[in-house]
C-alpha cells in the first residue's frame, strides 16, 4: 500500500511490533477484565493499560467483543501450553500433581476474567453466542489435555464423565476462590478427590 | 406511632401485608438479578417488578446492597427447606437422587442471581465483605444439608472433603449451564460422580 518502498529487513520487525502490540493488548484485556469486570473494561481502558493508542487498539480489534473474546482465548491457549510443558512425561507422571495443576487453571486471573465474560454474556445479546462458542472451544481443549495428562482411557465406560466431573469441580473451586482465599480447603478437597478419581479412571 | 389507635385485629393483617410485600420484593430481586445482572438491577426496577412503590421498597431495604443480599439469602433458605422436604427420610433414601437434587440447587435462577452478586462483589468494595459473609453462611448450610441427606459420617477421614468436592462440582456444573443447556451432559456426569462418591463416604 502507498508509495513507500519497504525492504524485507524493515518489514519483519514491523510484523513483530504488530504482534507484540496485539499480545500486550490481549494480556492487558484479561488483567483488566479480572480486576474491573465487564462494565469497567472498555477498549480505551485496555489500550491505555497496554500503552497503545486507541486507534491502534481498534485496528487490531474493531469491537469490544472482539478484543475480550480474543483475549480470553489467547490466555487460555497460553495456559494450556504451559500446562502441557509442566508434564512432558504426561500420563507417566504423578496423577495427584496433574489434578492439582488442572485445578490451578481455574484459580488465577484467567478464570476470573473468563467468569466476568460469561456472566456478562448471560444477559448481553451481542456477547452470548460468541462466548458460548469460545467456552465450548476452550472447554474441549482443556478436556483433551486432562485426558492426556491423566492417561485416561475414554473408551472405558464412565471415564469420560469422571474427567468431565473433575473439570466441573475445578471450575466450582475457582468460583469458591473468587471472594476469599480458599487455598487451604481446596488443597484438602483436591487430595481427597484425586484419590477417589483413581477408581473412576480404571 | 401517631395518634391513630390500632386494635389487635387491624394490626395483624398489617404485619401480614408487610411480610407479603417484603417477600414479593425478595423474590422479584432474585428474578431481576438472574435476568439482568447486577448492573441492570436497581431498587426501582425491583420495586416496579414487585408492584411496590419505591418508598415502600426503601422502607424495607434502605440500600441496594441490603435488598440483594437479603434476597439471595431468603431464596437460598427457601430452596434448602424445599430440599429437606423432598427427602423426609434423609439418609435412608436414594443417594443418587440426593446427589441429583443437590446439583439442581445450582442450575436455577437462584444460582444465576447469586453468581451475578458474587461477580459484582469481586470488584465492588461495598458489596465484597457482605457477599463473602453471605456466601460462607449459605455454603455452610448447604454443606450441613448435604451431610444429613447423604448420611455422611464426617468423623471418618476424608468424608468431609468428599462432600465439599461434590458441592464444588455442583457449583461448576451450574456455571457450565449458564450460557447453554447442559442438562444431558450434566446427567451423565452426576451419575458417574454419584457412583465414585460411594467410595468416599465409607
Amino acid at each position: 500500500m502507498g508509495g513507500v518502498s519497504t525492504t524485507e529487513r524493515d518489514r519483519v520487525p514491523k510484523q513483530d511490533r504488530s504482534r507484540a502490540t496485539r499480545q500486550r493488548l490481549l494480556e492487558a484485556a484479561v488483567a483488566c477484565l479480572a480486576e474491573h469486570g465487564w462494565t469497567g473494561s472498555t477498549v480505551s481502558v485496555v489500550a491505555e493499560r497496554a500503552g497503545v493508542s486507541r486507534g491502534a487498539a481498534q485496528h487490531h480489534f474493531p469491537t469490544r467483543e472482539d478484543l475480550f473474546t480474543a483475549a480470553v482465548e489467547y490466555v487460555a491457549e497460553e495456559r494450556s501450553t504451559a500446562l502441557r510443558d509442566l508434564f512432558p512425561e504426561g500420563a507417566a507422571g504423578d496423577r495427584q500433581a496433574v489434578v492439582a495443576a488442572l485445578v490451578d487453571l481455574y484459580t488465577g486471573p484467567l478464570f476470573r476474567a473468563a467468569l466476568h465474560l460469561w456472566v456478562a454474556a448471560s444477559h448481553e445479546d451481542q456477547l452470548g453466542p460468541r462466548v458460548a462458542e469460545l467456552e465450548a472451544r476452550v472447554g474441549r481443549e482443556t478436556h483433551r489435555i486432562a485426558v492426556e495428562l491423566l492417561g485416561a482411557d475414554e473408551s472405558r465406560p464412565g471415564v469420560r464423565e469422571t474427567v468431565q466431573g473433575l473439570l466441573d469441580m475445578a471450575r466450582g473451586l475457582g468460583l469458591a476462590n473468587l471472594l476469599t482465599d480458599d487455598s487451604a480447603r481446596r488443597e484438602r478437597v483436591v487430595a481427597q478427590w484425586a484419590a477417589l478419581l483413581e477408581n473412576g479412571l480404571v
